[in-house]
């Protein structure tokens, strides 16, 4: 048996399937290679370089203004945080897995003593009736497009539309976390400005699908994103410069926009050839982004040689990692990038062959195909 | 009379005298130009690229471990809430003209609801007799090396001592904000590590006299810097790629700080050459590091046109920005890089005896040679 990790194996693969590439410093070379070097650097959130990215965001997202910041966890708890502040309540509504509720070490409670309210389950979509149901007062529902932590799944756009009506009726200002925004255009069949019409304030990330090295941007009206500036530079994120994460976003959101559809197309065809498995199961089952997760009815440490196995003699590579899942199984998410098309089609329905051979030759699992 | 602006002028000449060059994306371009673009990213504070050079930097600075932030803003905040936190009290000490107090948009009582006590006057550096009158406890005092706001000055290094030991004794943390640590080594003649043995907290900056594009180092023992870990994701700076701060940060660590004692000869050199002009006067009248403030006996408004004729007629450029002081008078700041040793000394003194015509032609000014 090999000793060596499925991280290792992955990467030792001529064809890893999910991503764009290996996130190494050639991204940055890259971004830089036909970059005017003259160019000056953008001084403490001003000058053109970061002017010129913020109007043309701005104006993707059909807002006012956009200001870019290093990360969107500095994003979103500042956004909340104005709308709290416009309030005078210091309480919001988000999803059990959101980003502030899991990934954040509580920033948002611990440096904006905003409490959250937790609305729907943890393995579900937040609907209507949870927010119609929902007791406390708040200022801000955030809601997340795609939900990421379920393998990101989307609301009906009515939905989408009735949850903005509600809020605004109400006087609840609606955030959109949307780290995969540019990711669920092609499946809503609408424009990024269209979507972000519904929501007050809109917070997108560039080294997801856009695949760059960091960065954020916050949009909304004038008065949002001004107020936004000087909580961004009490979170000590106003850094003199910011221009390796602007000139990368722009860099790789002008080479890839244009290959969402693709991607999802993509992402839809590869979660079919992994449902044909035994025992595995894709949420959604069928992809409404370029993103998708990956049950499998097997614990890691039995997946884990499988892959390694199927890796090696197929020279495809599935994934990098697995998480546990529950009582029993194991999980992987899977964002599809540039690397899919380079993938030769029969080598690829070869390896999920001989991994269904594999799972098969595991034995039963409690599912009936 | 021209109509271009100081900057402007300043940009024109063919001798800038301060600084190490223009903030361009060719500082970024530069220090790439050599590196192994196979080298990975780090990942959210993970990977070899951090963590050498985080190494690097705490053994420089003579601490058991150092964390590398965006920025400094951030750093310094979560210093004193970790110190806060561990005693308790949500109150520190600091100079009134401290960079938390009057560039942070008030981040630390905005953010950590931390109080200042203002210690010393706004002129003068905080001495020991000061924090011997202090009534309140606090949990942490900052002290700035050299106080750049009025001038980059320092204490004399017994001064030094002695406080640190007053704090050790009464159980106050000390930390020292050193964006200008690097540049004080020479004036000490002590290592930087020999310093920082006197704080139980360092930060330092590598886009002051480094000469990088953004990026901090945060450093003290381990429990310290696990915490502050924690704070950074909170803030918003655990980013998943700092990588281009860092790379940039060693290059020119590695290229300036063998430089920082000619930056200081340099200096002295300079500031001779402004304290013989009528009306102008350096502070410190000796400087300690590579920075200094020029004060001028003249209105913002009647020197910017003197010195863009005298930009113009020699081709020396002195200073981009002029701020006004009080009620008569301006000064701007000087910091001291790679540029000093290309700038012709003969073209250098000529200028600096036309401004001491030019500004003898203006008339009396208050004070005697």
């Amino acid at each position: 048996m090999s000793s060596i990790t499925l991280a290792e194996a992955f990467a030792g693969t001529a064809y890893p399937v999910p991503g764009h590439g290996v996130r190494n410093v050639n991204v940055l070379i890259e971004a830089l290679a036909h970059m005017d070097g003259e160019l000056d650097s953008d001084v403490y959130g001003t000058g053109k370089l970061i002017e010129d990215f913020q109007h043309k965001i701005a104006s993707y997202l059909g807002k006012e203004t956009a200001v870019f910041f290093p990360s969107g966890t500095m994003a979103q708890q500042i956004a909340l945080r104005i709308w709290c502040d416009q309030k005078g309540l210091r309480r919001v509504a988000y999803h059990p897995l959101c980003h502030l509720e899991i990934h954040e070490q509580d920033g948002m409670k611990e440096l904006h003593q905003i409490e959250p309210v937790l609305l729907a389950g943890k393995d579900r979509l937040i609907k209507l009736e949870d927010i119609l149901e929902m007791k406390e007062d708040i200022a801000c529902l955030l809601l997340e497009l795609p939900q990421r932590e379920i393998g990101g799944e989307l609301p009906a756009y009515e939905e989408l539309e009735a949850i903005a009506a509600y809020c605004r009726e109400k006087g609840i200002k609606l955030h959109l976390d949307g780290a995969r925004l540019f990711e669920i255009v092609p499946y809503y069949q609408r424009s990024a400005a269209e979507i972000c019409l519904l929501f007050d304030s809109v917070y997108v990330s560039f080294y997801k699908g856009i695949g760059g090295i960091a960065g954020a941007i916050l949009a909304g009206d004038q008065a949002f994103t001004e107020r936004s500036k000087v909580w961004k530079r009490r979170h000590g994120g106003d850094l003199i410069s910011l221009y390796p994460y602007i000139l990368s976003s722009e860099y790789y959101f002008d080479q890839r926009i244009g290959r969402m559809e693709q991607y999802y197309e993509e992402a839809k065809e590869l979660a079919a050839l992994y449902n044909q498995c035994r025992g595995v199961t894709t949420r959604p089952l069928m992809p409404v982004s370029n993103m998708f997760h990956v049950h499998v009815e097997l614990d890691k440490e039995q997946l884990e040689p499988l892959l390694i196995s199927l890796y090696e003699e197929t020279g495809i590579g599935l994934t990098a990692n697995l998480r546990p899942l529950g009582e029993k199984g194991c999980y992987f998410e899977i964002s599809v990038g540039d690397r899919y098309t380079g993938v030769p089609k029969d080598r690829l329905r070869g390896a999920f062959q001989l991994l269904d051979e594999k799972l098969s030759e595991l034995g039963e699992f409690g599912r009936t195909r």
